[in-house]
């Protein structure tokens, strides 16, 4: 019997060997050989996230893999750490004429230049800290929350924005401070003074708005959200309907759902369900499918070939999953289709009601759309004040339960149900936080002009034509890739304006006043 | 919603950075300073490996996801290439005093150092070459088989022989012969004249056997492997199979049947079903839990926890699938159970009989163990000549067609049936065929032992105790990786006597003389 081992390798071809310089003809620009040499890297860290995907979709989840695989990734961070700091980088970057250069080549050199000064800004021993207060942090985190005892927490997530704040500020490189640089890092080139003016604008609408919503005599009857949904069903229910979207790639099933994009031809997305609850597996599809649509459109293989920041990709993902899915037009699409896989009666509008209820909740991640908002804004606000000095690790749970009863008036009984939800901080990303909720003012900025410059955005919907939607994405978004220097400046190039939250004060605002009748 | 986006790391907890050197203190000696930086190449191969599985399993299979994994698995080979040929190492290796080595490291000791010193002796240049006719002599291949033709193909079969042969001679350490040099790539420290020692005693024993076997009115019959057989409950019968065998890991479909090795914690094997016909299914899923289970039992992460030889691998794939799998004590094991998954009514007897067909075939995936070992002899044979220059590329159709008709007794009609069928020598994997026989033969020899020192091993697997036999051959053959220099060494070690092919002739004998009533 045959064996194609794929061990031995003698059923693989094996590629021809691309060494370090040994592909560009000796006559290749400086450019050119730097390009090269990133992009090996690059691709090394595509197999990273490779191997991360399978961490968590394929491997089985014993210790004994993790523990395997753990040395795996180990080994080849190291590699890719190695060479994106190498001395060999730096003497081609130098070499480099910048005048010779124009547009996307520009950009990119920029790009290159800016990612290894920032990586070489790093002493190893930090580098190595960061690492280990990372890991160290994420257990003591998840033993807190267990325990549902910040104090537990508290020492080492002081060493957390410690070390954090240590290497955001090496990395500075003309932010105005180091929170700044931490935003920077995932949503570049976007101030914490722009943030600041969007956040307070949407601070001062959402309460008010909140309150008389929730005091309404006439909120949606959410029954259609539960009841027997098959997971089998559920899972090609959803197929069907992510693959109507215009997403290619494969989707799985995972403990958390992701998107990971191993090339713009290989974009894949995760999933998970509920047998009890068929929406949240659903919009958890649909958000995925955004922010993998946006992976498949980027224009090359370029590091400028990136999404530009983490705002701008949610902005991708919330699109779909609320402007598009969350829609009366997306519901009549989708409608017969979800009574015919799940034997229900409902209507469109029954099921459009139930999809679109608000209320009040302690857990950012199961919020709705008009309370999410001011979950991350109490997140940044901390997180900003931490860093700058103003308060101190050890008044978070007490800011945070103040913060809950004035913004959202609900009292936080413990801290695994407030200040301990999140992981995010245990993994040093701080600054990460706010880019929820620029995308989403984002997503409401990309819909109001979607709909004047297509005309018929709802009848597109209904009829299922999602490309036409996909491709007007595609042009103002996704092919710009990290061209922009930020998500303002991409707006301003491709919408005539700046990020700007009233578009999605007025979405939330007329479309929560007709639900629940105001 | 969260987005738990592995993409960008935050979730996934970055582990401490191993650069080069920095994990040992100053204090670590030469040799663990060696192993370390040997682990971490073998952990990138590790990773090579999971991405090929991807690349075969789980990567949707289009021309644009093959051309981005292209250049992914070109830059890991590249840095791989890059590490294991690196001056560092070398460095590393003449520092250490072998002197102070003993047992298990001095072994794992030797293995880098004739690893290391191997591929330095490749100039870069030829290994470039050497992938690249790979390539283009695959392309050629596959081409030429389409067309029926082996003109087509000789032109870089010629070329594939001349820089397999050119590698091999840099490579040479003492053996007496490129062939031998090449075999011995495969098959670690066997010469070519104990191969043909064992070959001989094989082709002089089977023809006359074959023939009564074929002259026998009492042949099995045949219809039990046929029906209608779900792919479903196919799968569900062999993963239920494989794990009595005692296989751990995943199993998967892929198009062609392989075993890959991540680490021992992660060993995956793949499958293929036939709608129509369950046993070969089920044949190769043992086939790849055999080859699985020498992986799972590997003794650690060194260098020398490796497999031996594929001669030795395939004796564990060949042991399951034949010695237990094929044997009337399995078939009374698994009939109950056959019968329940697919309906159907043949009495073990007969079940046992049809898995136990001989007939005459032209092609060696399809032969069946009685068979088999002609066309590996005849393989064998061809490729030694060309490459000892005893006789030309160009004459291999005629040689082919008239071995198969003398060992075999069959015409070959066409070059897609005979010489152009097999793809290893496009891939240079010369010196590969013999150590499918090898490990036959070798399958047999432990099969004796086994008996002997169990006492009860056709009751062990009529009862599905399988855990004993392979806690036997654990400690007979896996555990010693590749400790010992050559399956002769391993098996003098272990069973008191090298490789010899009179187990396995007795074992085709007596089983083929009772089935056929000769």
């Amino acid at each position: 019997m045959l064996t194609a081992r794929g061990l031995f390798g003698f059923a693989v071809k094996s590629p021809p060997l691309q060494g370090r310089g040994q592909v560009r003809a000796l006559s290749a620009s400086s450019y050119e050989s730097l390009v090269d040499e990133v992009s090996t890297t690059r691709r090394l860290e595509q197999i990273s996230a490779l191997v991360h995907w399978d961490s968590m979709v394929t491997m089985p989840q014993t210790d004994n893999h993790h523990a395997a695989r753990g040395l795996q990734s180990q080994a080849l961070a190291g590699v890719i750490h190695e060479r994106s700091t190498s001395p060999e980088i730096g003497k081609l970057i130098a070499a480099v004429d910048e005048t010779t250069l124009k547009g996307k080549e520009l950009a990119n050199f920029r790009l290159m230049s800016k990612t290894y000064k920032e990586s070489c800004a790093i002493p190893a021993e930090l580098e190595k800290k960061k690492a280990q207060v990372s890991n160290d942090a994420y257990v003591s985190w998840t033993k807190a929350r267990e325990a549902s005892d910040f104090n537990m927490f508290s020492p080492l997530l002081n060493e957390a924005f410690s070390v954090a704040g240590e290497v955001a500020a090496l990395r500075m490189d003309g932010e105005a401070s180091v929170y700044d640089k931490m935003l920077d890092d995932f949503e570049r080139g976007l101030p914490s003074a722009r943030v600041g003016e969007i956040f307070d604008e949407v601070e001062a609408a959402l309460p008010p708005l909140i309150e008389r919503v929730l005091a309404s005599q006439n909120a949606p009857d959410p029954r259609p959200l539960s009841g027997d949904f098959p997971l089998a069903a559920q899972e090609e229910f959803n197929k069907e309907i992510v693959a109507a979207l215009g997403f290619k790639g494969r989707s799985d099933v995972s403990v958390h759902p992701f998107t990971t994009s191993f090339s713009p031809a290989d974009v894949r997305i995760t999933t998970r369900f509920d047998e009890k609850e068929w929406y949240q597996g659903l919009a958890g599809s649909v958000h995925e499918a955004g922010h993998g649509i946006y992976e498949s459109n980027l224009d090359g293989d370029l590091t400028v070939d990136s999404p530009l920041s983490m705002g701008t990709h949610e902005s991708q993902s919330l699109f779909w999953e609320r402007h598009v899915g969350m829609s009366r037009a997306f519901v009549k699409f989708m409608g017969p289709r979800w009574r015919k896989a799940f034997g229900r009666e409902e209507s469109d509008e029954e099921i459009y009601r139930a999809i679109n209820t608000v209320k009040r909740s302690l857990i950012r991640v199961e919020a709705d759309e008009l309370t999410y908002p001011l979950h991350v804004i109490l997140r940044t606000r901390i997180e900003r004040d931490v860093v700058n000095g103003k308060v101190a690790v050890e008044d978070i749970p007490r800011l945070w339960n103040e913060g809950m009863k004035e913004m959202l008036d609900v009292e936080v009984p413990e801290d695994s149900k407030g200040c301990l939800q999140d992981v995010h901080w245990s993994g040093l990303a701080i600054g990460y936080f706010p880019t929820y909720l620029l995308g989403a003012v984002a997503a409401a900025q990309l819909e109001h002009h979607a709909r004047v410059e297509l005309g018929n955005f709802d009848e597109l919907i209904e009829r299922g034509e999602f490309d036409k939607i996909q491709a007007w994405l595609r042009d103002k978004v996704h092919r710009h890739g990290s061209e922009p220097s930020s998500i303002d400046e991409l707006f301003k190039e491709q919408l005539g304006e700046e990020l700007k939250s009233s578009y999605f004060i007025k979405y939330l605002t007329d479309k929560y006043s007709r639900i629940y009748g105001l």
